[in-house]
């Protein structure tokens, strides 16, 4: 990892997050929401909101650590010579920013060659803040703030899954999924990022998705790790370059699931 | 409909929304959330804050208007005399309260013998609340107050769908969901009472249901119908009892989405 001032990219982050904050409220229930196709043959809106959040969030990382590389959703890879990257994403469930839930995310990782580092999921209606890395670990939200730390949820049957749609990804991943869930408690869906935070915050024990980009997952592994849970992909290898991910509140937790998946040879 | 004092119900109304959000958040997220099953052969967890809630919201009403109705969730039904009923769902979405969700809510509402005239949707950990009936509609939450008003969408695909659970009820049911969505634009999950407060802030068009309760969808009629809406069970007759419920922003869109579900012959 190359040295790097734990103060001041911290600083950074949370200006950073402030300035989605600001972008995205503005537009979030919005009249005119100027949602676009990115993907003619699917559906992928992309507001407004998404563009000038990472805008504003581009310029503000440039002009502090003009070195640095970023990785973003709209506007793609910029290289840096630092050794570190941010990858940005400006609203993580664009899908449940325009249906208006309040459970759509801003997501920012700061990267060393390894994998994330410091981690944020900022959610700026309720205006909410889960924040890990670098030695630090918090949240704050409407009534107050708190460390974040997993619970310690160890088996299956005990356990809250969460994942965002019921396909999941492909049928065979679905199929996962739903063998995983089967063993669980109980199974929600709909989050986003929201769930990767809930899980964090010791609310949750599982989350379970695939078809991830790098940009879904970067800013959740290291909140999760701060708080002392793991993220893997479904071959207990890193999870940061996205796809199939799995986070567990604990490593028992983790290997129960692990094991449903390796029995299904996918 | 029996002379009521319009202020004064309202004045009550709120009062008691105000109570329950003070006894739900005491425990929302508590390290002891104090869950209980209540039908022993199936996933239906009670916390301390569901019948703390309850109370303070019954003793309010009982003091205030001690001739009127009350059904609620966990205590049952109290006979009125005065022709007015309220319904209370002290926590609607239970299972997304257990799991730390920022989308379970308070219900409420007051009934005639003709079913819900005042409705109330209340989600405390965000400070939001949607409300309508008896010549009032309104929305407040954490970035300013405005009206409710259902927003235009007359074809299904245009339509956002919402539905809590991907099984929605029984398989005939989830069918029938399915077959509707299938049809729209785009499907979303896991949102309890916060999809009919969508509904109503015109961020989303239909909502679809199975298998609910009386408290489940009493304080969202009075609600969606204030904010111009429309909600009925699955044959197009009144769904204040419960059971199957569409609720739909338009006229057109509810009956597309009726046409649907009468091609079934369920």
């Amino acid at each position: 990892m190359s040295k790097i001032d734990v103060e001041e990219v911290w600083a950074l982050a949370h200006a950073t997050a402030d300035a989605a904050r600001v972008e995205t409220l503005a537009l979030f229930r919005g009249q005119v929401l100027g949602t676009e196709n990115k993907v003619s043959d699917g559906y992928d809106p992309v507001t407004l909101a998404d563009r000038a959040s990472e805008r504003a969030m581009r310029s503000l990382i440039e002009a502090k650590r003009p070195d640095d590389g970023i990785l973003g959703e709209e506007e793609g890879v910029k290289e840096g010579t630092s050794g570190w990257t941010w990858v940005l994403d400006p609203i993580d469930g664009t899908r449940g920013f325009v249906s208006g839930t309040p459970t759509w995310g801003v997501l920012i990782s700061l990267n060393d060659e390894t994998g994330p580092k410091l981690g944020v999921i900022d959610q700026p209606y309720i205006g909410e803040r889960f924040f890990g890395g670098l030695g630090q670990n918090g949240f704050v939200g409407p009534h107050g703030k708190s460390k974040l730390v997993v619970r310690g949820t160890t088996a299956l049957e005990a356990a809250t899954i969460f994942t965002t749609f019921p396909e999941v990804g492909s049928a065979v991943e679905a199929n996962a999924f739903r063998k995983v869930a089967s063993r669980c408690k109980l199974t929600r869906y709909g989050m986003d990022c929201y769930a990767y935070a809930l899980l964090a915050a010791g609310q949750i024990d599982l989350v379970m998705e695939a078809g991830l980009q790098p940009y879904d997952i970067c800013g959740p592994i290291a909140v999760i790790e701060a708080a002392g849970g793991i993220v893997t992909d479904w071959s207990g290898g890193p999870a940061h370059h996205g796809g199939r991910v799995l986070a567990a509140a604990t490593p028992a937790l983790h290997a129960e699931a692990m094991a449903v998946i390796a029995a299904l040879d996918i």
